[in-house]
């Protein structure tokens, strides 16, 4: 049995912990496990599973210090951050709890039995039900928001599956105490267990979705780690959904008027989104475009004196250290010049320094357009939307795309360009920054790929839909449907041949 | 170029067409149209494209003798038939008009700025927005219905995306009709070319999927169709969704109450089920549970009788007739005794004799209950609960499962069998047969992998969810959002800070 280890990325130290990696064996006990309590969690009903996640919610804050303090010397975020990050996680349980409550998102339509055009047409009745136990791969920058206790295991509990996560190696602790609060709120109602767990070790990853058992897969990672999960799933004699959140160089268009008008408001606006949290959030702006005039020339000016006297920042583990010095040069290599960057000094740890690059648009390359995980932004001068247009184009589609306007821009050129970016992107930021996703109702956190798979979100209240699938019954006795397709249920709103009936509370 | 050849699978006779298969350079040119067409689907707004839609439904009905006429000499399939499915194409149109009227399936929902635990929240607005260009794969076994004007395409329409259909080889001239019927409305209202088409032959739907304007895939047909479309997928840059209706054996359970009680109505009912349009139905019941007690004798002496005087059924094709005969030879061998199978005379045509086959439950098979496309339907007589159980834990989930029960029928029993029916279907059926799809609402057609990809369906009005992608404006200026997400916009159900508001007429 191999012992995990952990590793303090402020200063480089590796210790062993008590958690071994998940053999096969176990991931096949855990995965049976999750499938027998796939009852208990759908059998709670809406109403017990809004219980369930308040009081996981209520578990993670109450354990907050001992979390936080996992968090923070397993990924050298800083206190502050992961002490909202908890709140975020704790947030979206609520969300959901309210979701569950309000009860639109299970879909519920009935058509009564009726003449149609093509015959009688018999009663048929459909909602959502849960689609089973789900595998949610932790990410790496998110210890509690994208993790164990993160957006993904609280949809998919809401939906009534069983979660099982295979924990990031940068934070095994923290995963552990994680599964083990949520695990607390699920004994405290009396639930078995399965309903959460977590594993360790990447073999564990590849065996958890192999294994018939789980019915759905949620990753936020790379392309390379979702290409060796799909892997996974294709030697399954039944395919199931992957939902994975990838890739994300996140563009920002600064129009002149916006330059002119409020320069050193963006440049501070644009050095706080590209390194905060080390520049490691999804949603990170990899690419801004500012114009090559004098507002451009002011506004150019004040991120670089941001940048040049920022300090190092701690990434979350060697290996994305590494990646981004190497890709970094990469940048430098393939003609990105040096706009700003402080020096930073030797250190133990995994520090780098936040790194500004500046290029001309007929210099932005394929290469130039992808994602840099870390604090590292490149500037794209642009004189003419000509030259705007086609370097927006060599941009991969994106989780986010960015426009700042002045009250001089022309409302064309704007509709044209929020045109261009709603092809390429799931959400359109007008006059702020990408970085700070809102948890609500509203909320989409998905896009083209390679951001991911298109036509899902990971964050707000349709996420999820993806742990769910759609169930008919025809001409059922009253007593064998759902409480929430019987005639006379009124709680939540309903399609009922054909038109929308609002909850009558 | 390559003629495409048509075939009466009446006399087996082969003809030429005037049509030519579809090259890899006119793919190109079609996706390319297709792409450019959709400013023009997606500009039309919601009622606009219901308009067309409509005008579609119009268009294909005043042309309903010459398209039943190209259908029944290229499918064998009767007049009465055709010409309900031309109606129930129609049908489809017209819906989806209604679910374009009514709004609510662009899920716009908006979040205004407020504070939250996070801090102060941007304003979010999210709606569904078309997906793109989309590939359909026309059906062998639904000329009208599965196929050029079939559900896909009047869905993919409803969204805003234009349409290439991959035309079925078995039907290339009903194909041809109803894309220029569809044509002929989109010109009525000044569209473009390249709202739709359709392209002959299995290279040109490779090169389809292939292609980068297309953005998803759609496909009634087989494992090996989608195992082959797939791998087409799988060589682009870019990953897009196949949605993909397969194999279905559709169990019907006769519990022992509802054989004694009206065993000579069920098996008028099921015969008729797995008989009619031949058995080429996705929802044919391919196995049948009936009691082995005096109930179920003469529910199957009743059945067998019918079967046994029925005539022989034309199959869609060459193919289709020669799987059907030896997947039945293979039953037998397999251990299926013939239960009863009518005489049927030598024929130039792809005719085959309706067969019933029987076992005991111990003696199912994988084998045995996979699917058989044509008129057979192996009976299974079980004695106990248990042995039920069993057999059915052996039958691969469907599209749908069926249960007869009569008023001496244990509820508890028939609570774990809707249980297990549920676990391992999309649409569970009481007292009646799964063939005769209602298209509505309400419906889901659609059921865990094999019979479909599991968390979408392909017929009724929540299909239309397949060719959408979220997209989400973050503090965005009134004139930039689409109507529906405008403050003062009142005519569609919106989800507005959390709470659902109903359309105000």
């Amino acid at each position: 049995m191999n012992v995990v280890t952990t590793v303090d990325p402020r200063d480089g130290r590796r210790r062993e912990t008590d958690l071994t990696e998940t053999d096969d064996a176990r991931v096949a006990a855990i995965a049976a496990q999750a499938s027998g309590a796939a009852q208990w969690l759908s059998g709670l009903g809406r109403l017990g599973r809004a219980g369930l996640l308040d009081a996981i919610a209520d578990a993670l804050e109450s354990r907050r210090t001992a979390l936080v303090a996992a968090a923070e010397s397993e990924t050298g975020l800083s206190h502050p951050r992961l002490d909202q990050e908890l709140t975020r996680a704790a947030v979206q349980f609520r969300m959901f709890a309210d979701v569950l409550r309000d009860g639109d998102y299970v879909e519920a339509a009935i058509d009564h039995a009726a003449d149609t055009p093509l015959g009688r047409g018999p009663d048929v009745r459909r909602m959502l039900v849960p689609l089973g136990p789900v595998a949610v791969f932790g990410a790496s920058n998110f210890p509690f928001a994208f993790s164990v206790a993160g957006g993904d295991t609280a949809a998919a509990l809401a939906a009534g599956c069983p979660v099982v996560v295979k924990a990031h190696p940068s934070h095994p602790l923290t995963s552990h105490a994680s599964a083990a609060a949520i695990g607390a709120a699920i004994r405290g109602m009396s639930g078995p267990d399965g309903v959460i767990a977590a594993g360790y070790g990447e073999p564990a990853g590849r065996a958890l979705v192999r294994h018939p058992a789980i019915r759905a897969a949620a990753l936020t990672g790379s392309i390379g780690a979702a290409r060796a999960i799909q892997a996974a799933i294709d030697e399954r004699a039944e395919p199931i959904p992957l939902y994975a959140e990838l890739s994300s160089v996140n563009p920002i268009v600064v129009r002149p008027g916006a330059a002119a008008a409020r320069g050193d408001q963006i440049a501070d606006g644009l050095f706080a989104s590209f390194t905060g949290s080390g520049g490691q959030l999804c949603t990170k702006p990899g690419l801004a475009f500012i114009p090559a005039d004098p507002g451009g020339d002011r506004l150019l000016e004040a991120l670089r004196a941001r940048v040049a006297s920022a300090g190092g920042a701690v990434l979350l583990n060697e290996r994305i250290r590494d990646a981004f010095v190497t890709r970094a040069a990469a940048f430098e290599r393939a003609g990105a010049r040096v706009s700003a960057r402080p020096e930073v000094g030797p250190d133990p740890g995994f520090t780098v320094a936040p790194t500004l690059l500046e290029i001309g648009p007929a210099e932005l390359t394929a290469e130039l357009a992808d994602e840099c995980f870390g604090p590292l932004m490149v500037v794209v001068r642009y004189r003419e939307d000509v030259e705007l247009d086609a370097a927006l184009a060599t941009v991969p589609p994106s989780l986010t795309g960015s426009v700042h306007s002045g009250p001089e821009d022309d409302d064309a050129a704007l509709r044209r360009l929020v045109d261009a970016l709603a092809a390429r992107s799931g959400r359109i930021v007008f006059d702020g920054y990408p970085t700070g996703v809102r948890v609500s109702w509203a909320q989409h956190h998905g896009g083209p790929w390679p951001s991911t798979n298109t036509v899902h979100t990971s964050v707000g209240a349709t996420s999820i839909r993806r742990f769910l699938r759609p169930l008919a019954w025809q001409d059922a006795p009253e007593w064998v449907l759902p409480e929430e397709l019987r005639d006379d249920f009124t709680a939540i709103a309903r399609r009922v041949d054909g038109r929308l009936e609002p909850a009558q509370p």
